[in-house]
């Protein structure tokens, strides 16, 4: 350890036998360049070859000496391996540094990066960053909850309540009748009967309902779909469907739980063709009754929540048929227990059982031979049998008529998104922040960093979080347009909420997904809520319509808003026109912008509205076109649908992207306080950037854009993260999430 | 209904009554249009609007009539509405064609798909498509089976016995208690001991010991953790950590399931970050023995399994401490509990409780209150106290000699993945038969069809199977490389394996989500256990390691990799070179090729491994240049290693799409008999233009491809789904797994 031409090896000897990245045939190298090194005497080359012997590794005392005695060496000015050997011992010869530099590549050595293992330490710019708070988080919460922030805090305060601890049995008895109790706590606190006319007991308030449903989400989801069942479909398929007799007969129970009822549409072989029900309710002259029959095993009502356990009655769909022919579906109210709880004659119960989740929630199957009911038990709003036992209805067409019946239901398609958003805001929150407490690794021989200052844990979490406030600004706009509709925008707001609805409920699942991922071990443990959070929202992807169904279904109101758009025009010509126009427009409009890459026209939101817009309009157009191509070509339009179903999806979703960036927009540039206005241009330009990157094939493809224009967005999505990542804490704050429903331990504050 | 000219308007007052879509803006704009019209008579005119007064509809049975009446004029030659109502009447005059098409337009009705409504039922091509078989399934299974076809059979025959059905109590002792006795039996049958050495009792056989892992995933998952814990995890790292003196002392019990034990490696504070764990040995030259001890509570040991439960001893990793000096992590046998269960002195045992998984194994935290254990229970191949009480290692760094050991215990990341797959194939056998046999909408008129037949639900299934196979053979490489591997290889091979246990968890996450909503309600039952295999799976993307953490392992492998095949040169212009090189090579080989898009190029194997290499080879580069030019601009490594983390992870992924595509493309070469090769081509193909597909934005950008061939690939990646469609089923029927695994009643065959 004296001989300084010895020690000048000293570094390398050192990374030889600490990385562990050299292999034996780099040691061989490393003993190849020592005979060749002619200013070392002999004694000193046999010196330094045996210590890279592999059959001899230095003991690891030695290791450590060696390490302290560079330690002592190294100056703040040094910049290289070489330059500590240096330090040692100076050879100037010609080319040795290019020779030395040689060898640490051959060795497999980056050098500067090898470098780092000698460095001085200092704080890392990374393992410096942290939480701060830039905005008032009160201000934020109140922009969120807008003009429902009383109702909600109501709410809040009575989840909060000891009694709505969390339930921990896995028995699922325990389970429903604890979610039943919860209920009655929150009928005898009148929330249930919130959106039904005062005249019968009810708040009248459409707006607070959903604020309710949605406040609600943040404790157990199975209460939220359990109280959506009895106060939601039951309740509101009698207001809906039904008339004046059926609110005052039932209407007031309905909304106080004295009658828990079900909402028995969907049967075994009909889910998502509602109109393909089978169940049949047939009109007897004789005595003005109808008799509701089961046909056949797979027409029974499957999946009916309330059903298990706890319904006395159901909203029942079923084809209504008189002298034999069929009126199409219809609805009717059909008892299936007394007061006692016993199933009545005719009704047979199953109980669909243990569930992915929900499984406080009570569903079950129905079945019914040939039960008879009162004629005044149809919900007659739409259609009746006079006295005459003669149908009537004022929609002629069964069809149509039927699509009128559930387009009153529509409130059922804002509501689910907004509890499911909910549920991801839980999820969005306790994985924050265990991500800004939890610290794994760090730089050599610092400490370790919040894992939320790594980049890729910010880029999982974080275009999501910005995602769920374009999101939830997305479900106050649909909320505020159905409780404002006027009757010639029922059909463009029915295709928004099915939209919303997907597209929502797509967003929990990936959120929630990679909230549990982004939590590892902790995550997975049911303490943490993120698996159950999760596990309920699930089928939220499913029910209230199948999204892939539904979005389908977005992409048919698309195309035929199109049409009549266009409808001064010869409908030969359209949409060639509307398609060509559509291209040359843009690109007249913009021959640079295709490849700008600035800051501020990246971060404009002229520039991410033109692109989502111009992305729908295009992709609606090339829909159109292909499908009067395929049609036109002599395919049937059941066909060509099928052949065009994954450009019918990207319609839909170009459609709601573009809807849900304007009420971004439209709520930055209405927040007046500055603080909140800033933070949340910053999530809207990552929403607006990351939908851009996430579609950026197609931009490219359709040479909207080019590469340096997209690479430098990937590259700002990356800086957004960044940038938002000391925010983030502060902005699953402002969700407002009692603590008590939180729960998590996982999210408690370190203080 | 005798005026030929009032009945011209039939077709379009049966639209106006019927379509769900008009509006009463529309009924306004047909008014109109009949006021021009000159050839009818006032009589005729006030006829015609009394029929479309918004007031007073037509009843039902009248639209019925109508829709009679048009149904006996329709003819199979005419292809328009016009067509029809000309055949009621027909009105000569020279642009009247064209203005009723403006009025269609006007009314929003698409020419001719409104026509389908009319037009005499013919089946559709849609309808018409079903499965059918055009290969030896059995053939198939022998070639995903291969050589350890013999013990997968011997498994399925042993999980398919009556004893081993399903618990389905919700009680976790119950289930851990069932799952223990599960594992009693296969240890009696001699699989649980598969691979350790036959002196020991074992079956000498690592390949057998993967594909019982395999095999027992398609029963239960808490079976194949609680198993791979027991036998994976504890009585390897005996094996592979400890020497003779302890096989001879614990191997033979361990196998026999009479010692159950636990691999107590992760804390509580250092999962992802194990060199960090803070339990400590400590030597006691007084009486030759350890003091093992959990400094601090976020030091304990968490999630182990078998410590709740039924462990009596565990593997515990601790930094080995000698006279106040660490000398690094290292692993000792520790007792747990005595031979009645009852918990050691110093001993503290947690129970992790409900997951969201996996409940049947018996996760626990252990805390060690200066627990004494004898100096022979250091598992010491690689390290040792010699008798004067000094550390012995023949490998001085702390950090190489642990990383050694982790090494030898890679298995875990096979035998995860493998069952991890082995649930996904399950997944899509329920969701892909499910879908066959599910009818749900259909051609107007006709009878409902299949699922399977629509092209999204091919769209969200029939990748993934294709995936699965790619994997499936992906995996069969790794576990050969393993067991072949020689000692230069080691390195390559952790990477491999840490890359493709991220790769196959990744792909069975994305696979049982879409599974699961691909089954919509019934997809939620926990009877049809998709939910459970879901849940079960979803902790294998965090153990064994966070998938995002191994694929940076991957990546800086992958890097290191890079820069020693390059060591020829000087260290400082490589980067830049082989960047460039990598480039020009391909713009010079494929002049034409980035615009190519005829099938014969777009299916060509060479055209995908070129495609595949070339992104792999271009991301790796550009990845080195950038963590270079970081690092020279004066970063910390670590700092550098955090901007770039994005691009670690494309480096990764670039990786193993390539490593999996070579593997099936071998596969599909080496297939004798031709139906199977056939058909795995076709898999092959929508493998890797799904890959292509999804990377589009990638090729794009970097030029590698136009618009041209992506919106190719794109079409053929839907041809290629349809063109599968047929043989889905019987693809997943070559998993042959147990029906009564499978189990659930979806996927029960409809004889």
């Amino acid at each position: 350890m004296d001989n300084p031409k010895i020690n000048f090896f000293l570094p390398l000897l050192y990374l030889a036998w600490s990385d562990d990245l050299l292999t034996q045939k780099e040691f061989t190298v490393l003993q190849a360049f020592i005979h060749t090194q002619n200013w070392l005497s002999e004694a000193e080359k046999i010196d330094l070859l045996s210590k890279i012997d592999i059959a001899s590794p230095p003991s690891r005392m030695e290791l450590s000496q060696w390490k302290s005695a560079i330690d002592q060496k190294v100056l703040r000015e040094h910049k290289s391996i070489f330059d500590i050997s240096s330090a040692f011992y100076k050879n100037d010869s010609g080319d040795f540094e290019l020779q030395f530099l040689k060898l640490e590549n051959d060795l497999g050595i980056l050098g500067a990066e090898a470098f780092g293992i000698f460095r001085p330490k200092t704080d890392t710019f990374t393992s410096k960053y942290q939480t701060e708070v830039r905005f008032d988080v009160q201000k934020l919460t109140a922009i969120l909850d807008g003009q429902q922030a009383p109702i909600i805090n109501k709410v809040k305060a009575i989840i909060s309540r000891q009694e709505f601890q969390y339930e921990t049995s896995t028995d699922i008895d325990v389970y429903r009748g604890k979610v039943y109790d919860w209920c009655k706590i929150l009928a005898d606190e009148n929330l249930g009967n919130m959106a039904y006319p005062k005249k019968y007991g009810g708040g009248e308030n459409i707006a607070d309902y959903f604020a309710v449903m949605e406040t609600l989400s943040y404790h157990d989801l199975s209460l939220v779909i359990k109280f959506g069942v009895q106060f939601g479909l039951w309740g509101m398929s009698i207001f809906s469907l039904g008339t004046e007799k059926h609110y005052a007969k039932y209407l007031k129970d309905v909304g106080s739980l004295q009658l828990p009822g079900c909402f028995a549409m969907t049967e075994t072989h009909h889910g998502s063709n509602v109109k393909g029900l089978e169940t049949t309710a047939t009109y007897n002259h004789s005595n003005q009754t109808f008799t509701i029959h089961t046909p056949n095993p797979d027409a029974q009502k499957e999946y009916i929540g309330n059903a298990a356990m706890h319904g006395q009655m159901a909203t029942v769909f079923a084809k209504l048929i008189i002298d034999g022919t069929d009126y199409g579906v219809n609805a009717f109210i059909v008892p299936l227990r007394d007061e006692n709880m016993k199933t009545l004659r005719g009704i047979t119960i199953g109980d669909c059982g243990q569930k992915t989740g929900l499984n406080g929630v009570d569903n079950g199957t129905i079945r019914f031979d040939n039960v008879s009911i009162p004629k005044e038990n149809m919900l007659d709003r739409f259609a009746s049998v006079n006295d005459n036992g003669e149908f009537e209805s004022l929609i002629p067409s069964d069809n149509r008529r039927f699509f009128t019946m559930l387009g009153t239901l529509v409130g059922g398609r804002i509501g689910i998104p907004r509890s499911a958003l909910a549920a991801a805001k839980s999820g969005l929150t306790i994985a924050i922040r265990y991500a800004d407490q939890r610290r794994q690794f760090g730089p050599e021989g610092g400490s370790e960093v919040p894992i939320l200052n790594y980049r890729m844990h910010q880029r999982r979490l974080l275009p999501l979080l910005a995602k769920s406030f374009a999101v939830h600004f997305g479900l106050q706009y649909l909320t505020q347009r159905y409780i404002n509709k006027k009757d010639n925008e029922a059909q463009e707001i029915e295709a928004l909420a099915a939209g919303m609805k997907s597209y929502a409920t797509w967003h929990v699942r990936d959120t929630l997904q990679e909230c549990r991922e982004a939590c590892g071990g902790k995550g997975y443990l049911s303490e943490n809520r993120i698996g159950s959070l999760k596990n309920d929202t699930e089928i939220y992807t499913t029910f209230e319509g199948d999204n892939t169904v539904l979005m389908q279904l977005v992409a048919k109101n698309r195309l035929s808003e199109f049409r009549k758009q266009f409808g001064e025009m010869n409908a030969l010509g359209i949409i060639n026109y509307v398609f060509e126009s559509a291209k040359t427009s843009i690109s007249e409009k913009n021959p640079i912008a295709t490849r700008r890459t600035d800051e501020i026209h990246l971060l404009s939101s002229e520039f991410h509205h033109e692109a989502f817009v111009y992305r729908e309009k295009t992709i609606l157009a090339s829909a159109a076109k292909r499908l009067k191509s395929l049609i036109d070509s002599g395919l049937d339009s059941y066909d060509s649908f099928n052949v065009a179903q994954h450009q019918m999806l990207d319609v839909a979703q170009a459609y709601l992207e573009r809807v849900v960036l304007e009420q971004f927009q439209l709520e930055v540039k209405n927040t007046d306080d500055l603080q909140c206005k800033a933070v949340l241009e910053k999530l809207h330009n990552l929403y607006a950037l990351t939908q851009i990157e996430k579609n950026k094939g197609w931009f490219l493809e359709d040479g909207y854009m080019e590469a340096p224009k997209t690479k430098a967005i990937r590259k700002l999505v990356s800086q957004l993260c960044w940038d938002l990542r000391p925010d983030a804490v502060a902005l699953t704050d402002a969700f407002a999430i009692p603590e008590s429903c939180l729960a998590a331990p996982i999210a408690v504050r370190q203080l």
